[in-house]
This record gives C-alpha cells, sequence and structure tokens, in this order.
C-alpha cells in the first residue's frame, strides 16, 4: 500500500526547504541583534494550559485542538499557537526572578484542526517572540519594529502594521458595557454566536464572521481609554513615528481576553486574498498571572511562516541562491574511482562541499551530474593522475582545466570563486 | 494554579538552547559539505505507516507510541522516529524519478512514551540522514563517515565504530535456520517475549534485555553470508580503513527487520552509563518497497541529540562561546532615553547587536545590565551628547572612553573587537 502524509500537512522537500530555511536565518539573525534568546518548550502540553492561556471561549480551544489521553491518561494537546507554552515555561522556570527583562523567541510547528485551504495548514509554523518583565511603551515598539523589518528583510513589500489599544481592565470595562448598550438592540438579528457571546465576552461580538458588517458604526474602544491607556498608546505611536515605521489606526483590533492590555497590533499585506493579516500580537500584562505566575507584564507577537511565504510568492520575492557545490570528483577506472572515496572524505573534513557519483555512471553522465549539481569545479582522477599525485580540475563555468597536486587542493578549493 | 511541563519532556532556556543550537548547526555544516540537502515531513503520520516503516514487533510500535485519533476519526501518531516519514515523503514525492541519488536530511523531535532516564526524554530529538538509490557500498562508508565526523566536530572524544553486516535476504533466511537450531534447546528457559519472538523473529530473541547474557555463544551472522555480502561488507571495511575511521566488528549487532540489508552500524561513547549506543544506522534496500514504493534501495543513520549531549557533558567539552552585544544604550534623561529607542532600532537596522534598558533603572544599575549581557561597549547619550550629535562609548573590558558622532556609531561598531 502507498501512505500519504496526513491531510493539512505538508512535507518540505529541497528546492522549497531552503525558502524556509532563509526565513528562519533572517529570524534568527534579527534576534541577536534584537537581543532576545530562543527557547523550546515541547511540542505538546497539558491541555488545561491552552484552555487558560489561550483562552475557553476562542476558536482555538473551542474547535480546533489535536487533544489526546497519553498512555497515563493525562490530557496533552499538541501546542496550538506558542505563547502558552513559553509563559508556562517563564513561570515553571522562574526566569522572573531575573534581573533583566527576559526576552525571547521561538520558531516551530504549531496545530490547529482547520479546514486546510491556501497558506493554512493544520500542522503551521510560527516565528514568535516573547519580552516579560516591563510596561515600557519602548518594548511595544521594540517587538512591533522586530516584525516590522523581519517582513523588510525577507523583501516584502507594502506590509502595513494596524494597532490599537485594548486598554487596561477599568477601561475595557468600561467600554464592555458600552459596547453591551449599542448591541442590545441588534440582538435578535445576530447569530447564534453571537448572542451567546454577547453575555461571556462582547468585545469577540466584533469578530464574528457572519455578522460583522452591522457592526459598523460600533462605538471605539480608543473612546474609553483612561490616562494612563492613552498616555501609552500615544507613547507607541511616536515611538514608531521615530523609527520611521508607518501605522494605520485600527479601533476594530480588539483581542477578546481579560489578559490582553494597551496594545494590539497586526501586520496586513495585499496579494493573497481576503485573509490579510500575516502576523500580529499585543501586550498581555495580566497573562503570566493567569498562568499561575506572578504579577509580570508581558508583550509579544506571533508571525505565520506560512502566510509570510505566501506574500513572497505572490510578491514573487526570490530568496539569495545557495552556495553551489566546490567540486565533483570523477574516477577514471576501478581504482581511481575508489581512491575519490578517501579523497572526497578529507575533502569535507577540510571544509570543502564535494561529491562523487555512486550509481557506477559513465564519464559523460557523471559531468552531467556535476552539472546539475552546479559544482564549480569537477575533479577528474584516472590512473595518470593518480601514479603523480596530482587531479585535474575543470572549471564547469569556464571550461578551463588546470592540474593541481592533491597534497593542495583543499586549498585551491578554498579559494573564492570568482564571479 | 501553576502549570508544568509534560513527563519526560524539556523546556531548552537561554544558557542551555546554545548547545543545542551549536550541534545543530554543525549537523547542517556537515551535510552542506557531504550534499545532503533538508527535507521535512510533519510530526504525525498515519498511525499504519509506522506499522509497516518501523515494525509492528518491535518495543516502539508495541509500546511506546503516541497515538490518537484526530478530529476525522483517523488514527494518527507522533513520529517515534524519522526514517518511516523520510521513506514515505520519497516515495509519494515521487524523489526516485531524480536521476541522482536522492541525499536526505532530517533535525527534529521524536516521541516515545518511554519511562523518562538520564537521556531518555518522551520528546526527544534526532538528526538523521537517509541516502536512496544506490547499492554502492561508498554510499554506506559516507553515511558512517559523517556520524563519525559528526561527533569528531562537536569535540566528543573515544566514540567507536561497530559495524556487522546482516546480510540479504537469502543470507538471512539461512542465518534464521541456523539461530533456531541453535535456540531451540534453550527454549522453556527463556522469557515470554524471546519464546514468542522465537517464532515470529528469532533475530530479535538476541536482542533480549532479560536473556541477552545466555545467548554468548550464538552463532555470527558473519558465517551465513553469501558471497554478494561478503563482497559488500568487505568493501565497507576497506573504504573506513582508508578514511582512517577505526571500527570494530559486532556480528550481534543485528537488527530484527527484514527490509534490513548488509551494513549496521552503532557508535558507542563511554562515560555515560550502561546505554553506550548514542547513534546508529544502516542499509535498508526493502523499506522503501515495504512502504508502497519502487524497489529502490536505501541507507541511513539517526543520531540522537540528548544522547551526544550527555557525552559532551561527560566529557567536558564546552562549546564556543556566542558572540556578546556590540553595545547597551544608556540614555540619560527623558529626552535621550527617549531618543535611544530610535538610535537603537537603526543600530539593528544595520547589523549591530544592541540593547537598552526598559525598568526605568539609574545609570548604575544600567551600567551592571551592560555587564550582564557582556556587551563589548555602553554607549552614554545625555543631554550634552544630543545637542553635539555625539555619543560617549565606553570599552567595557578595558574601561576606555571615546566620543563618536551618531552618523559614525554603526561603523565603529561593526569594526572588530580587539581581543
Amino acid at each position: 500500500m502507498a501512505f500519504q502524509k496526513p491531510k493539512g500537512t505538508q512535507d518540505l522537500l529541497p528546492g522549497t526547504v531552503e525558502k524556509w530555511q532563509y526565513l528562519e536565518s533572517v529570524a534568527r539573525d534579527l534576534c541577536r541583534r534584537f537581543n532576545y534568546k530562543e527557547i523550546r518548550t515541547p511540542i505538546f502540553e497539558q491541555t488545561e494550559l491552552f484552555q487558560r492561556g489561550v483562552g475557553e471561549t476562542t476558536d482555538i480551544v473551542e474547535k480546533e485542538m489535536y487533544t489526546f489521553l497519553d498512555k497515563g491518561k493525562r490530557s496533552m494537546t499538541l501546542r496550538p499557537e506558542g505563547t502558552a507554552g513559553v509563559v508556562r515555561a517563564y513561570v515553571e522556570n522562574k526566569l522572573y526572578g531575573e534581573p533583566d527583562v527576559t526576552k525571547l523567541f521561538y520558531i516551530g510547528p504549531m496545530f490547529r484542526y482547520e479546514q486546510p485551504q491556501a497558506g493554512r495548514y493544520r500542522q503551521l509554523h510560527q516565528f514568535g517572540i516573547e519580552a516579560f518583565g516591563s510596561v515600557d511603551p519602548a518594548l511595544d515598539a521594540e517587538v512591533i519594529a522586530l516584525g516590522h523589518m523581519f517582513y523588510q528583510e525577507i523583501g516584502l513589500r507594502d506590509v502595513i502594521v494596524e494597532i490599537n489599544s485594548v486598554g487596561n481592565a477599568p477601561s475595557r470595562a468600561a467600554y464592555r458595557e458600552t459596547l453591551k448598550a449599542y448591541l442590545k438592540p441588534m440582538l435578535p438579528e445576530l447569530c447564534k454566536d453571537c448572542q451567546s457571546r454577547y453575555e461571556r465576552n462582547p468585545l469577540r461580538v466584533l469578530d464574528c464572521k457572519v455578522d460583522q458588517e452591522k457592526f459598523a458604526d460600533a462605538p471605539s474602544i480608543l473612546d474609553s481609554l483612561d490616562e494612563e491607556c492613552q498616555e501609552h498608546f500615544d507613547a507607541v505611536k511616536q515611538l514608531l513615528t521615530d523609527m520611521g515605521i508607518e501605522y494605520r489606526i485600527n479601533h476594530r483590533l480588539v483581542r477578546g481576553l481579560d489578559y490582553y492590555t494597551h496594545t494590539a497590533f497586526e501586520y496586513k499585506a495585499g496579494g493573497i486574498g481576503a485573509i490579510d493579516t500575516i502576523g500580529g500580537g499585543g501586550r498581555y500584562n495580566g497573562l503570566v498571572a493567569e498562568i499561575g505566575g506572578p504579577d509580570q507584564p508581558g508583550v509579544g507577537l506571533g508571525l505565520g511562516i506560512e502566510r509570510a511565504l505566501l506574500v513572497m510568492e505572490a510578491q514573487g520575492v526570490e530568496i539569495p541562491r545557495e552556495e553551489p557545490l566546490d567540486v565533483y570528483l570523477i574516477g577514471l577506472g576501478e581504482q581511481a574511482a575508489r581512491e575519490t572515496a578517501g579523497l572526497l572524505f578529507k575533502l569535507r573534513a577540510a571544509g570543502i562541499r564535494a561529491e562523487r557519483d555512486y550509481l557506477g555512471r559513465k564519464i559523460k553522465a557523471q559531468m552531467k551530474a556535476a552539472d546539475r549539481a552546479q559544482a564549480r569545479y569537477a575533479g577528474i582522477l584516472g590512473d595518470d593522475e593518480l601514479a603523480q599525485g596530482v587531479i585535474t580540475l575543470k572549471n564547469l563555468a569556464t571550461g578551463e582545466q588546470e592540474t593541481v597536486p592533491l597534497d593542495q587542493l583543499a586549498d585551491k578549493l578554498k579559494e573564492a570563486p570568482a564571479e
């Protein structure tokens, strides 16, 4: 029988995987410059962590989790997002005891049982950062700036930052009442989900995919901000302006859970259809306590790798070309062919990218293989060369040939290629 | 409530994660030199893939898999090892249609429900390579050499290669009969597992953890090899000698499944207790067909990252020190502090590793934070500096100070640090 990958998952093969490697190397390099250190948390966690940390009323927790009982009958869930596990690790490992702001990043797979579509997979991948321990609006701006720089450095054009403030607890309570007063007369016409959310979590009504258009004139949360919230929001906006990062305010960008505070933001890109959000994040001053930790503030972002790749494709962005092979060794005759195995090993040990034939092919076919591998040189070893301790090196771009002593081969190949 | 990571899993935090990054960078660099390309397959696969590809009679499949029903009632399993998924992807994506040998590597998490102990986790991590399409013994030797070079380059001492040949189908059939004849008289004294394996898979009896010692004088599979097998084995040994890789023959190193053929090998290391195998692999000329693909040969290896780290620790191997921060910016006064946010952004955009305070601390505390971050310089920005468009740069190793125009700061910081 033939097997297939599970629905909604991908095989990343040579030819495609290089794009992923490139995006990850950009992300890692940015984190080095911004002083974020990597954290790796388990692929699965106790189910309850996500119920608490992502929120029981979210679609993710209500509908999309890969939840199972392990052999010890404990309910485990494949992580649907990255923040809950990082916050759990921050608390469990007492990282809050460090004297400085804790700045972490992660890159890895997440799992959501959704209907697969373009750029949306059941095993998806995110790059995220989380910064704990400071309420400084400059940290919000730094997080927004890092995501923005990521999209710039991978070559995306026209990525727009949308920001909003979802306030602190008192501002949100005030807004909740204002919003309920606005929604009340419409309630009979709204969908069942909206009606249920009206009581449990009225801010989430605004996110409803069915009724969204009816709320065009809904009150803005920005009109409910108290002085502290307004100052924080103004500071973030000013810092983004100082950094030359364009943004637009979207007062509809609300996150429905109580531990989100102040800054909420999303990155939007054109050219990939209706779902134009490619990443986002915000401040979550209540989340660490929600997960059972001390009252420590946090701010972070999460960017979808698949989404970024979709935009790259739509915009025709190319990644830098991979370095080719340095040399493809070709042995003429049985003895020489055997010698290439040991020579190959020595070259690789010396840092050279080297390959040979493993299919017993004729010389012509081996030369073609060297071309396919985009090798800079073919290294031809026959009985004559073997007797003299040399190798014939053919530059595959120019066709030029030269004879090089075997003991100088590695140094010769280390010379920078002429472009 | 406080949450804990699942039993048998790890949080890799800054201070530890650097070791993982280092091992992975060595593995990736080796694969570049040896011309193996990365493949990424899903974290979970259809359960039946592992039953077929790992083997129904193995401990992994019988006892250790994380198996669950997804929301579509399909039986899925978190991958317990890396080869089955790679072979499935090789077949499903028809990589066998390529004209050259297909050489792939993977690095990632695997999952086995085992009793946790030193170096053994329920979420474990492996680096593996798989090469398809050639029966050349030079490819077996290359695979063994790559693993050996990995251990050497991460700094392990005294890693020993053990090799064996498990033959081809006819040789194994002959050996199976010889072995059954040897085991038959002992059968009543053997454990229940052994008795059941005697009929189903007699080679696996030799692996039994309970009875192993009773088999000291068991016949060697090497005495059952036919001419083809003997030639292949001799060639592999000769090539290892040519490469200067020491090995010892262990005729007890058998892999009990029919799709393993010819070469089997393991890497052993001292200093980590009884379980001294840190990696291994072999040739599996029957596996691609078993998974539903064409009759294509393969050879590969899998190395445990946790095992390698355990040996590094036992042998006191240090990894290269990380690059420190280039500069820690300190703003004196509110206006200067705000300016540091924009300056920080510019430096990072220019490739500089830069940080600042986000806790509103006094100058002295900020200087201490700069030391903790191991910054090369503190960059001090006060009202005077701001007015003149300069910054005071203090070398934190020597204590020397100099004044640098702001527009030359990035270039100054890019200069190689004096050691």
